[in-house]
């Protein structure tokens, strides 16, 4: 139980590492009767593909997706999915002077604790690539949820890199798609480009707040009291690498509220469902979902393979600086959005098919009326 | 899998009502052979007990546990430990005027949209009574950690009330059991006091934020990708009754800050163990313990059951005023506190008797050597 | 994970030992709205209860279920539900001469060696009284399946007590609650009276097959490939105390029959459902049931604790004789009837629930149609 | 959940169908530092391969094994170890007369009831081809277990073709590779080789009984009561295809025993550990191993593809006759053989493991000393 499978009905099992022959997810669980091809994934892929703009890694890596298994004549079969990305660029020797190194904040040394394996291809299961097997089983996510809850939508974004947040009040879905940044907020892109032309420039890095917003989300969604639907979006999105906080509706902030200010009050919308003067929830309450969108949001510290000198040790303990040089991002988090999406996709599909488990029903249907 | 079940090896599955006969934790997976009584566990669900102090619920309840598992001659047998706990103040009057109204911000909406069941005494499983059960469960944890890793220590303090933060210049760790908040600054305490003497004046509520420190733990132990240490931390702190946001050592800050601000430069120390120059992993580096204090901070949101009149509606769709009355904590971040160490204990004990199947290492051994 | 839960969404986790204050079940993933109550629960445990007739233990246990959790106002609430049984009839000096000795073919000797934990108490966990547990959860999952699959019935009967077989030209449904052995041929219950009288005379024991037919199941049901629905039997049917061969439909004489002979032939009912000429697979195809009985066989062993003398060795490792007085059953077969039925009734209603989550259908639906 | 996955701590999903385009198995929990590679693996698959003799399947596939991932400079990292074989014999033709006809006997009309697809390529998932996936994985865990537990010794064989038994006096290890039916009798394998000869010509086929035994199994593995080793190998072998009973021991043979009779006596060996005057209880007792040899029996139906023509229906419901040609075994069990030492490897490997958590012994010791 090394534990590399996520999910309780849509179970999710990654493989792989960076640097060698081939990555993927063994995908258990699916429903069968889901239309879907090889391009459906690959569109996800794409959005997180490294070599994309100049604020990415410059690893060029086609990571195009192979369906081995689970899919018959264009639709799922109900059995295992595999879906297969083969390693192209694997230039380990780009590696070779950190073999004896740690990076400071980087999980070499504690895998190498742990394992007593230095894989220093890259980081080797450490590696941020392992999210592109998460992106191509969120695609597949994606693809059920289309078929099951055609009205459900899943958006991330970027709110912050370093000390720049963007302006709710600029926000603007379609802006999102217009930018490198994944930025709702047209200025706020802009002010990023030039922050981190400069941050390039120095070899530095630094951290970003990602949100995921699902709307259309069925009312009904999670397991208290330790599959809550908020639980498992908080594992789901601290399993990401670098990621360091992560928040629900208000998050952190929830604690500066009195009860009266955070409440959200209830009214009887027209179409016969309850609606919320606020959503200080995230759309979740005791762990279920309550019907309004469902908000979460997670910090990414910069990556720690920098071109700034640092102080560390080498395994057999003697001191020595550190410069990693590589093809790294500056700013992990910009990658880690269509991750967030894919997480998101494969929390609330799993949802979806538990709670057909637990009450039995359709997805939209819940056991209490109200009015 | 309604999943009240948490824990991958400890496995700890909790189980009853606000206002049932009884509550309680069976755990499984505990190793035999622990020195354990049931005055041990109750050591600290006396800390949790509501009607200790003028800013907790003055709901009265011994909270007294029985062992009825597990246990044989004082010590653990390998076998599942049954931890009982009967509630005897089960006023249940006192909830009747609201069995048809929904309160805004509780759970009330959503188990009765999802189960289509009312369990109005109370909140039923969704009260803040089933924490009890994991401080029980926390304590048998703890008892097994003292056993099998004697230096470690879990120890929580709250760290905001509100608009009022602790200021890290005054921390010390001799306060925190001095006043009734786990302050660590005995002015913020005082602060406190005043504040909350208002609060509960006015009928309001507030919400909180409470951090949990583990001094002690061996490096090594996380299960990466998906069952990470902060991983598992992250959905053991979420899954607890109004927690909207987690946070591991820097937290949402790491999004704020630069890769050569963040990185947590390496040294040798004396003992042959690496030591660090600062902490903004939180003693986790790719979801591995890196052997520094493993930091966890979570907030906790104003309870929802407040004297202010508030908008809602009933299970039949009309529109409603509502003010709870009962009894209830203005600050339900006090009691999250012991809550918080018991998930800590839970998810450290769970990850040493994973790393011995993992890797065969007793506690404290890695297969990585350093020097 | 000492694993002591069964089910994969509805989970049973039994606790407790043979002569502790209690034992019970914790039910995760019961559905909502079931009616039951703590009567129709004991209606099954009394059918195993000892003490009932002459040819099981005379121990004498009311074995008195308590609902602690998860019903409210007479029905489910989709919470856990703990079902307890105090132990009132913890005679333990009955067992003191074995303390130091091993019984032979009892699992004395490797829970001491595994736990290094001796529970002399008439076998702590090990004892057949866990099976009370099974039988509580057994009860409502039969409440659960009364609502969710009314058509379905289980029983369990006798074929054989050690060297004498029912004859099956005389199987008569009625006769199976007409005699202390669950016999469904009148003329060997006669028999095994008569054998039963002379081997309780000469203070040995026997052993014994169980058979369970479940009639009325849906088609459909069974995760291929590690969750078959004769996987999970087998599993189901090996975990109870003393089960030493498991068979499915045909079982082991299947190794003697051609293909010619084995082979279901297929046909249309009248009913637009597929009928089989004969039911040789015991009801299930690849692990998917078809619709048509399943049948279940166990063979228990005869019980350990005898009055003959065998040789044996002490904790110390010395030689020695021993003769297990106290109160055993002669023939343990004859109380795993019920225990057997339970186990059918919890895989069954598992398979139900998982039904629904992988393909979405209500109970009796599948997704491909036949005619 | 559709449940690909077996095991605890060692956790094997495999995927992939008959004549998709690979097919494999996703192994987790390895122990790092074990040293394998390819060819090590690909020992076991030439074993299990099809097309070796005249009395398997014609069907030509190298089965040749690939190592995706978790290997790296010749031994296992602790992460997910990928075992990928390409399909390259996928004559899909042979089948299509059976696209529309059930056959009796056959996983064809279970899976199309359940998933309403029908992958008619040479049964899809439901193939004996899915094996392969299991030995390449029982491969990696032998090789885990030459490094943890080098004693340890698993061998599978043929007891039974269709009326034919091995005589138990003439058994002999070494004959048992040296035949074409793993037969440890060479006058059995002598008349085996007559019958199947006529048995092939007419077109049937028939079922078989293997055996697997384990010899240098360290006592105390098991996880009583819902993981005992007997209930997770009975679970293991009634998964494999067209297992319809698994045997421990003395076996359903058990029933006709007294408990005089069946008890296996105590004596202490020379070397410090109790040894046992028969083994009775196939080396488990109360689900945890004794140290003696771990026995397990399965009997395999005969194959439902045969040349003998039988009653169907279609999918539209009408009547029909079917004979099955293409390359099927006349006797599967044969090629049952490599499967059942595969799955026996690896529960006993994950046992071990497990083992570990549970009391923190390294493998052969123990908790309780006796003597």
């Amino acid at each position: 139980m090394s534990i590399n499978t996520f999910g309780h009905l849509f179970r999710v099992t990654t493989w792989g590492e960076s640097h060698g022959p081939a990555l993927g997810a063994t995908v258990d669980g699916c429903p069968p009767g889901v239309p879907v091809d090889a391009a459906m994934i690959q569109h996800w892929l794409d959005r997180r593909k490294p070599g994309t703009s100049r604020y990415t890694t410059q690893r060029q890596e086609p990571d195009a997706v192979r369906i081995l298994s689970g899919v018959f004549e264009g639709q799922t079969t109900g059995t295992p999915v595999q879906l297969m990305i083969e390693n192209t660029d694997q230039r380990s020797k780009d590696y070779s002077d950190i073999m004896e190194k740690f990076r400071p904040g980087h999980a070499d040394i504690t895998y190498w604790q742990k394992y007593g394996i230095r894989d220093y291809r890259g980081g080797g299961r450490s590696s941020a690539r392992e999210t592109a097997a998460r992106v191509a089983a969120g695609g597949l996510a994606r693809a059920a949820l289309a078929t099951l809850a055609p009205d459900l939508q899943i958006t991330g974004y970027m709110t912050r890199i370093g000390p720049q947040e963007i302006d709710r009040e600029r926000f603007d879905w379609d802006t999102i798609t217009q930018n490198p940044f994944w930025c709702p907020d047209a200025q706020a892109a802009e002010d990023w480009a030039t922050y981190m032309k400069a941050l390039r420039k120095s070899g530095n890095s630094v951290g970003a707040v990602v949100e995921v917003v699902a709307r259309g989300v069925p009312a009904g969604l999670g397991a208290p009291v330790y599959g809550k639907l908020d639980t498992d979006l908080a594992a789901a999105m601290m399993s990401i690498n670098a990621v360091k906080g992560v928040e629900i509706g208000e998050g952190m902030g929830a604690a500066m509220l009195t009860g009266e200010d955070n409440a959200d009050e209830i009214f009887m919308g027209n179409d016969g469902r309850p609606v919320f003067s606020s959503n200080h929830s995230g759309g979740i309450l005791g762990g279920i979902s309550t019907g309004q969108d469902v908000v979460v949001r997670f910090a990414v510290k910069p990556t720690s393979s920098i071109l700034k000198t640092r102080q560390t040790i080498t395994k057999s303990g003697e001191a020595a600086e550190i410069i990693t040089k590589g093809r790294h991002d500056p700013c992990v988090g910009i990658r880690a959005v269509p991750v967030g999406e894919a997480m998101m996709a494969c929390v609330l599909l799993d949802h979806i098919l538990l709670n057909r488990g637990q009450i039995g029903g359709a997805v939209g249907e819940t056991r209490g009326r109200i009015g």
